[in-house]
């Protein structure tokens, strides 16, 4: 009886623990995940923690880079740009996105945006909600990423505007 | 002791039943849909109802086509190919994916498939559980899409092979 209930207890214990990690992320971050957590982020491109997923890899067939990252809530990237542009789609959580010279924009669940180009741009989770987003980078023949300075506690908190 | 037990075995009982329940709803009974259901597409192109949401339209910047396919149990495409190829990204349910002259794969959420340009294949749900899959067109300078013939009752439920 005594080995069962110790038995029993540990079995227990594991549940209780598998169910609370998996509550807790839910909860905590209210956000559905299609991928793995990933890799964090470089420190000198990233403010807070952004966690990344490959998915495909730059070849010559389709010149193609796409990935999967989680902002933790607060994190944002660097001003950084895209000598080919970049797709965003959100798939779960609340964020941001700022073209440089123009408003920050709210993104969430479903938006899909586009930076073009070449243009200098940030994006990031808000304040107390983290951002799930796949990035698409099309004509990887032309380069990847060029990293720049900080988002500072300024731009990010810039007045909402969608 | 007896009713410390009993008390852990009741809340074991619970919390297994939880565990389960969750399972049973992501696995099963509805798909996390991260965009609106779309239109019905062609039927001269699918067999059953395959609805698709345009996300990312054809054009000079990114050269990249985008969209979201929702196929209903038992749905899928005919056989066709792209010029540059296709990416897909499984973001719910479960289906199938054959490259012609290859097994067909179980396709899941979190899957992400490629198919080389110019190479023939289908995809679509498998017949219990509907898909939600995004796809990746690069490189549309050279085309889209060339639609064939469409996947048999046979050909669909050839032996499943991961």
């Amino acid at each position: 009886m005594k080995t069962l209930f110790i038995t029993a207890i540990a079995y227990l214990a594991l549940l209780t623990t598998s169910c609370i990690e998996n509550k807790s992320e839910n909860n905590k971050t209210e956000l559905e995940a299609i991928f793995p957590k990933g890799e964090l982020g470089a420190a000198e491109n990233f403010t807070g923690n952004a966690w990344n997923t490959a998915l495909v890899a730059n070849d010559s067939t389709y010149n193609t880079v796409i990935g999967n990252v989680y902002f933790e809530p607060g994190a944002r990237s660097n001003w950084h740009t895209h000598p080919s542009g970049q797709i965003l789609i959100i798939t779960d959580g609340v964020g941001y996105h700022q073209i440089k010279g123009q408003p920050r924009q709210t993104i969430k669940k479903g938006d899909v945006i586009k930076c073009p180009p070449n243009v200098l741009h940030w994006h990031g989770a808000s304040p107390d909600t983290g951002l799930l987003q796949m990035y698409i980078l099309p004509k990887t023949e032309k380069g990847i990423v060029q990293w720049l300075q900080p988002v500072t506690d300024e731009e990010y908190n810039s007045t909402i505007k969608k």
